[in-house]
């Protein structure tokens, strides 16, 4: 793996690396926030995963979250949200599909599936790189936004014991049965919608439950949620059928930005905070 | 004026407006920050000047500063850097000239001159539209990055008692002995070197002093740093002989980035905020 970048940020460190990826079949690029702590020992870490259309760099230059990431010690990874010039036809020509909109699954059908494995890159690949690679102890929580909310959502849900602390803003909480979801997975997966139930947060919820407390904040002016997008209301059902804990927050007047998601990211960094200690 | 987006942001509101400008004869962009405390009364204001290839945006997506001008009750205003898309011949050839590189000066030469006039511009016509418009109580302050660094340093200088302090980080502190200020400067102001010393923070306070106490940061690993660009051994010399207090920052290892500007930002806004009260 090869630094691309290194900026002093809050007393520590914001880096990218270009590294080949084996399971996406190409080149990828991430990011990691080292807090000050990781100078001298390893230290815990949050993965952030982001939404439709983002990089890497999203989470790192506006999310306002390295600061206070600094002071509690605690590691920020950010991956890509998809392979990237795999020459899939197709591949860009819309947000959300495609490149900038991998949704965090392992895709089966023809010719998505050589490279578009992001699940297995971001829970087995990117992972074992990170460990063996950076000064991070292994204790590890999951956050992200809207698509990147859901992957967080699911990655936690179909590992138990995996990571310490869960949380989303803004998720695409019920892909299986949204519009972008909808669109997505009948090409990755294929149009058999028992598959994509593997890959949908409240299917999973339903099937197995989960021992987390689930922290979720949703604007209540995102006009995704009026488009019927995120349907915060499925995962609260599914939480309430299952008996899991889910502190879910509508916030009014926000939207689906990054102003929304730096105006939360405080209470999110502190409740992964909690838990990795 | 024209509002064109708004985000809610930390209890405020991130709003930006388009409006024609008289002063620089095109429309401009420009965006505010609202904390809470604007909803109820009028707030004082922060100026931000940014630097070389910015408009608005970039203070506002990537400073990390809006929750806490939220928090001390101040609202936080960014013009865009240059006027835009007037059809001047060269006016997108270079990231250190015409679009996004308006130095905050009154250019004299053609064809610059009909619309380069970005120091009436920040410091007439733009805070009377503010004043006018927005819930302020008219008690400023201003600051800003790179050439909005130093831009922030001429509008303090030129106008004494205007803005209740001044700061700045990595500012262009010296433009008339540097290379991004020889080749600018001398198309907008033409090659008498003489008149580029009235837009030049070292020169100004030389010639008059300033009763401000100014706060600097400057990374120490940026790399504009070690090509001269940016010489606050030049500024620290002027305010020695003038007896002007300066505390100048070298932060060891900080770049030119964003990434440098967020780490400090908040001891900037709490430097204005004890002089705004």
């Amino acid at each position: 793996m090869e630094e691309i970048a290194a900026n002093r940020s809050f007393g520590g460190w914001h880096r990218r690396y270009r590294h080949r990826s084996e399971t996406l079949d190409c080149d990828m690029v991430f990011a990691a926030y080292l807090p000050p702590q990781a100078d001298k020992g390893h230290v815990p870490c949050l993965w952030w995963l982001s939404g439709l259309t983002c990089t890497d760099e999203n989470f790192m230059h506006k999310a306002g979250a390295l600061g206070l990431a600094a002071q509690l010690g605690i590691a920020i990874i950010c991956p890509d949200t998809s392979p990237r010039g795999v020459g899939l036809t197709g591949e860009d020509e819309r947000y959300d599909f495609g490149s900038g909109a991998g949704f965090y699954l392992n895709a089966t059908q023809e010719p998505w599936r050589q490279h578009y494995q992001m699940y297995d890159y971001v829970t087995q690949e990117l992972p074992a790189l990170v460990n063996s690679a950076l000064p991070v102890t292994g204790r590890q929580s999951i956050s992200g936004h809207s698509m990147g909310g859901h992957g967080a959502l699911i990655c936690a849900l179909r590992n138990p014991g995996r990571y310490q602390s869960v949380s989303a803003l803004a998720p695409i909480a019920n892909p299986a049965e949204c519009p972008w979801g909808e669109y997505a997975y009948g090409r990755y997966l294929g149009m058999d919608r028992e598959t994509w139930l593997e890959w949908d947060s409240c299917a999973l919820l339903r099937r197995a439950g989960c021992s987390h407390h689930l922290l979720v904040d949703q604007g209540t002016d995102d006009r995704f949620l009026a488009e019927g997008q995120l349907r915060p209301e499925a995962l609260e059902a599914a939480c309430q059928t299952t008996g899991v804990r889910l502190t879910l927050r509508m916030q009014p007047g926000y939207d689906h930005s990054y102003f929304f998601v730096a105006s939360f990211i405080e209470e999110h960094l502190r409740f992964h905070a909690a838990r990795l200690a």
